[in-house]
């Protein structure tokens, strides 16, 4: 039963999730050969002020720029 | 130190939570033969909107049921 | 910058991870709307005595089938 | 579909094993009254090199004791 | 791409965010040797009903004292 | 009880490991004000064929350069 994480920032669309999980999905059943029904796929949102990158917070850089 | 994750859908009742930590810690210390006060579980609760199975979303297939 | 984590049986082909990451990616190119360079795709691969499912591991599934 | 993510030293019985995600499995049926048959385990197995305690690597703290 | 995920509770001041993402980026760059722009740090804060130590949720464990 | 998890390519010395975890323990003390012995960093080693950015596998991009 694979598992895909998708951990980055908030989706406001739940079409977008909806395709994402989707495409997603289809990508594991072509690389496992296994059955759609048993692949699940959870998305993780980040609110800005918990994510760093090169040592600044994502809510730092949009107020810097 | 051993660390469990355990990710699913909300669990709202606290005694509920309170069972199923000391369940699998219990079954930790069996297992790795450690003392209890080092085994860490974490629970992880994911929106019906940020998980699917089989491509669809789980908000989604409860409105389809 | 969003992070892929896929956890599953292990893949033999090289090409079938080409494949899949490179999928994985562009459904996150367009659910974030961010430039493909910051999208990263993590494989884990697990033994099968390492994955249960209904609480038999993988590799007793096998043998049983 | 719970995901249970269980990470600690390496567990060198396979029935050891087979007790651990058979508990765990059953504790998260009773939490979630979730058919058993869509509960994952994952067994995550990290060398002594690989984790510290309170800032020293484990295999440093066996060479020192 | 290296990524460190810190998993703890709550930390209510954003200086201190600012702070632990700036020392483990440092931290990471010195140890991969690769430039700091591509270290990604992420902050997982859970509720202290979701998580126990010994068996015992930290939401019991304050009440208990 | 914080969980630091750092997921990297492979750290080959020894003492980078040492100084690695112990300058992110001290990091999570100082955030967390919490004492030392209960931070525990966890080192996730990837390969190069299992990890992407931006599509590409890691050890293809070696490869071409």
């Amino acid at each position: 039963m694979p598992t895909i994480t998708v951990s980055g920032p908030k989706i406001t669309e739940l079409d977008t999730k909806r395709s994402l999980v989707m495409e997603i999905t289809n990508a594991a059943v072509k690389a496992y050969k296994l059955p759609k029904d048993i692949i699940v796929v959870v998305i993780k949102e980040n609110a800005p002020e918990n994510v760093s990158v090169g040592g600044e917070l994502i809510c730092d850089k949009r107020c810097n720029k």
